[in-house]
C-alpha cells in the first residue's frame, strides 16, 4: 500500500469527505515550496498559505509533516524501480544508480532523509514509510520474476526480500551521506549481490 | 575511526586538556540516565547534573547530543561484529541475529535510531557515524578474510563492502521497525547474501 493509499484508507476510516481538487492543490503547493526553497522552508503553515487551505484541512489528511513530505516525495519520484534491460546485473545496476542519482540531484534525497529521520519519532510516519516500501518491493520484485522466467535467477530467491536487500544498501548510502559512488564501485556492489559472497 | 577516537582527535585539535576521569564520569552518567529513563529523559542538562559537570565541559567534548549518544551507544555495544563459527553462513547469521536482538532488547535500538535520525540534520553527528561505521566494517571484515583463507569466499569479494551490504539490511530493519525476524527468514536473508541471486 502506498502512502497515498494509506492516507486514503485513513480518510475513509475517519469518515472525512475527500476533495480531490484541494488535495491536489495542497500537494502541488507543497511540491512548489520544496522545489523553490528546499526543506528548510517547508512547513504545514507555508503549505496552507500557498494552497489557500486551512491548516485543519491539511492535518485531517496528513496528520504530520513527515506524512505530507512522503506523499510529495512519492509524487516527484520518477526512478524506474523495475528496469528491464535483459539481464539481472544491469537491471539492478540501473535501479541503484537511478536511485542514488535521483537522491543526489534536486531535493529528493534531502526530502527522503528527512522523512526517514522524522519517522523515527513519529509512528504514523513510520507506518506510512513501511507501507510505501512494501509497495516498492512488490513493484521492483518484477525484476526477479522476469529473471526467473529467463532461468537467470534461482527459484528459491524471494523477489520482495531481494528488493529489500538491494534498497537497504541505497538507504544506508543516503543516510551516511555517501551517494557519490563510482560506476566501478557500483558494479562491484551488484556483483556481490548477484553472485553472492561464496566461491562458486 | 570510532566516534570516540574522532572525539579524541577533535579534542586534541582544539587543544583542550583531556581529563579521562571526568570524561568517564560523563559517559557513565549518560549511560545511567539512558538505562533508567530511556531516550526521553536524555539531555545534556540531565547528564551534566548527574555527572556534576558543567554543560560547557560536555559541549567541548561532545558538540551535540547525537555525538554523546553515539559514544554511549558504542560503550554499551557488546555485539560480536566478527563471530568465528567456522562457516560464512553461520558467521553472518550470528552477526545479524546478535545485532537485531541487541536493538530489540533494552535501549540500544532506540538510541541508535535516534543517533541516525539526528545525524540527518547534524553534519558532525553524520561524520561521527560514518567514522564509526568504517571502523565496524574494518573489524567485521575479519569474517571475510578468514573465509577467504579457508577457500570459502571468492577472492574478488571486498570485505568492507560486504560488511556494508550486510549491516545495511540490519539498519533498514531497525529504521522501519521490523526487528522481529524469525530464524527462518533470517536464514533466507543470509542465503541471498551468501549464494547470490543468480542461479549457479
Amino acid at each position: 500500500m502506498t502512502a497515498k493509499k494509506a492516507a486514503e484508507t485513513r480518510r475513509t476510516s475517519i469518515g472525512a469527505q475527500r476533495n480531490p481538487d484541494s488535495q491536489d492543490a495542497i500537494l502541488r503547493a507543497a511540491e512548489e515550496i520544496l522545489v523553490e526553497g528546499g526543506l528548510g522552508s517547508f512547513s504545514i503553515e507555508a503549505v496552507a498559505r500557498r494552497a489557500h487551505a486551512g491548516k485543519p484541512t491539511i492535518y485531517r489528511w496528513w496528520p504530520t509533516r513527515a506524512i505530507l513530505l512522503l506523499d510529495v516525495y512519492h509524487r516527484q519520484k520518477y526512478v524506474d524501480i523495475a528496469p528491464d534491460t535483459g539481464t539481472i546485473e544491469t537491471d539492478i545496476f540501473q535501479l541503484l544508480s537511478g536511485l542514488l542519482e535521483f537522491w543526489s540531484a534536486g531535493h529528493g534525497g534531502a526530502v527522503f532523509r528527512s522523512v526517514i529521520a522524522e519517522a523515527q519519532t513519529d509512528p504514523a510516519a513510520g507506518k506510512a514509510i513501511a507501507a510505501y516500501m512494501a509497495d516498492r518491493y512488490q513493484q521492483g520484485g518484477e525484476i526477479f520474476r522476469r529473471a526467473k522466467a529467463r532461468g537467470e535467477v534461482a527459484d528459491w530467491v524471494a523477489p520482495e526480500l531481494a528488493m529489500e536487500i538491494i534498497t537497504s544498501f541505497a538507504w544506508k548510502r543516503l543516510l551516511t551521506d555517501r551517494l557519490d559512488i563510482t560506476p566501478e564501485e557500483l558494479r562491484l556492489v551488484v556483483r556481490h549481490l548477484v553472485e553472492g559472497f561464496k566461491v562458486q
